[in-house]
């Protein structure tokens, strides 16, 4: 059976900001290759000669139909359906309606639902492990993708492996919130503790199920936005008055701490990072547009405006033609008080 | 007798790049206060009710006449003369041009010669020792001003005084090259060293007769430039041919150190700043195109784009619509090293 790939494109990325904007958010931003992120995410799975994935459905804000529609073009992809939230729900919303979609051809569709703003640099081993975690979703378990932890890094979600299911597939004995740093440190070294890829891969069927059961709501919401959804623009326009009912809630509270059918592929080791801030951005100071005198160890990008940067370490300097972000690179979270001072004052035209 | 100004505006001040451009140098812009350091120099002797000052001499490059004109006419001033040097000779052709001008009406006028790129603070109280000064002048001595050393800078020359004159004036008994730290720490506490203003104020007669003791390659090009001088868009251009072949050499050397009439006012206390870089500019960081978190002590400036930095400190951070700057604040030398990286890219556009 072929996998339906559903794309989540809503996010906004205030904390790349000065590049990602409202209106452009990082996901389609050129940020780590010459194609843009929810570009590499398409391409990862879809148009591959084995012909193992069906045309992608994206779900993305109520600004952003178009840019999908073009950015899809561009890499020679047709889009199976581009769905719009009329206001965002977070990704339980999201997990369900993407199954309510699927159910319409097939109840027992696989769908495979990816954040567009993560880069895989293994995109054929990332489809080896879909392959592998699609026998376990057949069988009714929500499958997730354990990234082999690097560094006790403390911005990501971890997840603990409990009993093998097949060779390198296990139930989740449990979903750990962002850690402090020792207990980071603690689960690197256990080797039962991975990152949590965001990425989920189960049979709609059984995903609707299992909301019917945790997360009624939210089922609901979204089964009834999708029944009352209306066509325009290329694109399938959620009805805002059920959407907008809809709690809001990440896939993971709603459903997955919950669940007994909760499975995990690990170690996933495929190159994932989740572009999450600036520090996980490459420089780009070779190019013609940065001049470093005595400058060493710094994330510089500009789209544009000249950057020339002397005599600083560890900085993350960013240009746009608009706005400047100079900020530590062990601190890249500060954007985020960059953009809420930005509100603050009022500026949403460089939001 | 009314004194002479001639202000010196031929400086390209690099080292305030990217603000500072070929088309546009420092002297032109708006660093320090609501009008620039040119209109500033000009307004603090000209228009005054006393009426002690002539209209204004300026010696610019071939680029600026028009801007020259155009930041006089802003203030209410009239140019006595534009004079265009076709090429920059450094500051001794300067001097000899402004007393060879100067003797056209009066072969003892008064010529008080001024860089255009200077702030001090204290109008009135540079008057003052201009006036002062102007007793010396007039007795046949070419004058300096000494500016009480403050802090002991690196970047600045020194003038240690001898014998006393008058109250406040003093002989100069010796001219001292930017000094060695340790050096500069003891001119700062022996109360006889003081700054060099780069300010000087003679009678134009005596600085020709000097520039014919110790300088007359200098003197007869100076004069000869002046003399086949052609009026044009109401400048007046010097020979291009006769100005190049005037040795470029400054007016300590070629003069100051040598001759016996060097007299300097000292202490002149006036809020005296020579705005080579950037850390003599203060910062704009409370303006509506700055966002500062958790960021201090830097040296923030935009003229267009929102600058946004975050837990920062120490920095200079200066943008233009097509250049961004981010230097170490104890580096502000750094940025001279920048601009010859542009030139070394063929990236003049941007100087």
């Amino acid at each position: 059976m072929k996998i339906q790939p559903v794309i989540m494109s809503g996010g906004s990325g205030t904390r790349l900001w000065p590049m990602s904007r409202a209106a452009l958010p990082k996901q389609f931003l050129k940020l780590v290759t010459d194609r843009t992120m929810f570009q590499n995410t398409a391409l990862r799975v879809c148009g591959k000669e084995d012909g193992a994935y069906l045309d992608p459905v994206v779900i993305c804000g109520a600004n952003h139909g178009a840019v999908v529609a073009e950015q899809l073009d561009e890499i020679g992809l047709q889009p199976a359906e581009i769905i719009i939230e009329p206001c965002p729900r977070n990704t339980a919303a999201v997990a369900a309606v993407a199954a309510a979609w699927a159910t319409r051809k097939d109840e027992d569709a696989l769908v495979l639902l990816m954040p567009a703003d993560h880069h895989i640099a293994d995109s054929a081993g990332f489809r080896a492990a879909v392959a592998l975690g699609a026998k376990a979703a057949e069988a009714g378990n929500i499958v997730t993708f354990g990234i082999k932890a690097l560094t006790p890094h403390t911005g990501y979600g971890y997840i603990k492996t409990g009993e093998q299911l097949i060779p390198s597939v296990y139930k989740v004995a449990a979903f750990k919130e962002k850690p402090e740093r020792e207990i980071a440190e603690h689960y690197v070294k256990d080797g039962r503790h991975y990152w949590n890829a965001g990425i989920f891969l189960y049979k709609a069927s059984a995903m609707l199920d299992e909301m019917a059961r945790y997360a009624p709501e939210i089922k609901a919401a979204a089964v009834n936005a999708l029944e009352k959804s209306a066509l325009s623009d290329g694109a399938l326009h959620l009805d805002e008055a059920a959407f907008s009912a809809c709690p809001s809630d990440s896939i993971d509270y709603a459903v997955m701490e919950k669940t007994d059918k909760a499975a995990i592929i690990a170690p996933v080791d495929v190159g994932w990072t989740d572009i999450g801030s600036w520090s996980e951005v490459s420089s780009q100071d070779k190019t013609d547009n940065v001049i470093c005198v005595n400058a060493a160890n710094n994330i510089i990008r500009s789209d544009g405006p000249l950057i020339a940067a002397a005599g600083v370490e560890d900085l993350i300097i960013v240009a746009t033609g608009d706005a400047v972000l100079v900020a530590r690179r062990d601190n890249a979270q500060d954007v985020r008080a960059i953009v809420d001072e930005l509100k603050k004052r009022g500026l949403q035209h460089l939001l």
